[in-house]
């Protein structure tokens, strides 16, 4: 993928690949189209995480809702998407064993209650041992400071799913 | 469905049974349910005209970008969704024949050329005849016009899905 291929898009194309960059939001590609063309891929970066800077709260939180549980229903349903299948993966979090599990379905399910929407980590930056810190950890931050750090979260994760597209090595984003 | 049972349910409850209210757009179901409780479903309709209209023009018109060509490749492939197919069959636009099927196709095209979204419609409020006379109408309007247009029929559409799940006729609304 290069940036020039990107600018000759329609938007049906350009949904078709980007519309994933943020969990289940294709609505987010299909604006950031409307800002084609792009300088490079860093520059369409910037489009996706202004538009969601730009949404009201109760649309940041909608974005984060689009998000599955890490280790939740979805992974045990087989109906992640791809992307957050594989990211599962890396973290080693498709290999939980039964009482991690339980355990992170239950720290999930306090997260949820407390905030509104469901813990969100960029898994490929992680492993397990840090999922359940962090988890512990931001379980009992302010919900101001918890929306902005979930919403830095989505960004990261949209980081890396890009540079895939695109070819980057993550080791030097 | 009744409003105290919507009221009852959790976010992904909520994103589950409202997520294509607005096509492909659960990231705006999800944003809807902040506002929760909601007085009656008239109350829940206004919540999603709302953050619709509350969205930048990238914003509202990549709602538009998330809908399918009426009688287009979604249909041909059989990758509409239930309620789109569903919409698209009361018009008559699963029975088009091969000419009727190709102008609607070279109509549509002109049009997302002109606007860069789909040209959107309720097609229940509809049927074969009108579709045509309206996208040959439409086609000419001014762009700044055809966006509010097209975003009107976002909203009748998306209050003829919420009527069908509270059982209100849509006769009566």
């Amino acid at each position: 993928m290069d940036i020039e291929k990107v600018n000759s898009m329609d938007f049906r194309e350009f949904v078709d690949v980007f519309g994933n960059i943020i969990e289940r939001c294709p609505l987010i590609a299909a604006a950031v189209w409307s800002q084609s063309p792009f300088s490079d891929w860093k520059d369409l970066e910037r489009h996706f995480s202004a538009f969601i800077d730009a949404l009201p709260q109760s649309g940041q939180e909608g974005v984060l809702r689009c998000y599955p549980d890490l280790a939740g229903h979805e992974l045990q349903r087989g109906t992640l998407t791809g992307e957050s299948l594989r990211e599962h993966s890396v973290a080693g979090l498709t290999s939980l064993g039964e009482d991690e599990r339980l355990r992170l379905a239950e720290l999930n399910a306090q997260y949820r209650a407390r905030f509104g929407f469901p813990f969100v980590l960029a898994a490929r930056l992680s492993d397990r041992e840090i999922v359940f810190r962090e988890l512990g950890r931001r379980l009992h931050c302010p919900s101001a400071l918890e929306l902005r750090t979930a919403l830095g979260e989505v960004k990261k994760i949209g980081r890396l799913r890009l540079a895939d597209l695109f070819g980057v090595d993550p080791a030097r984003l």
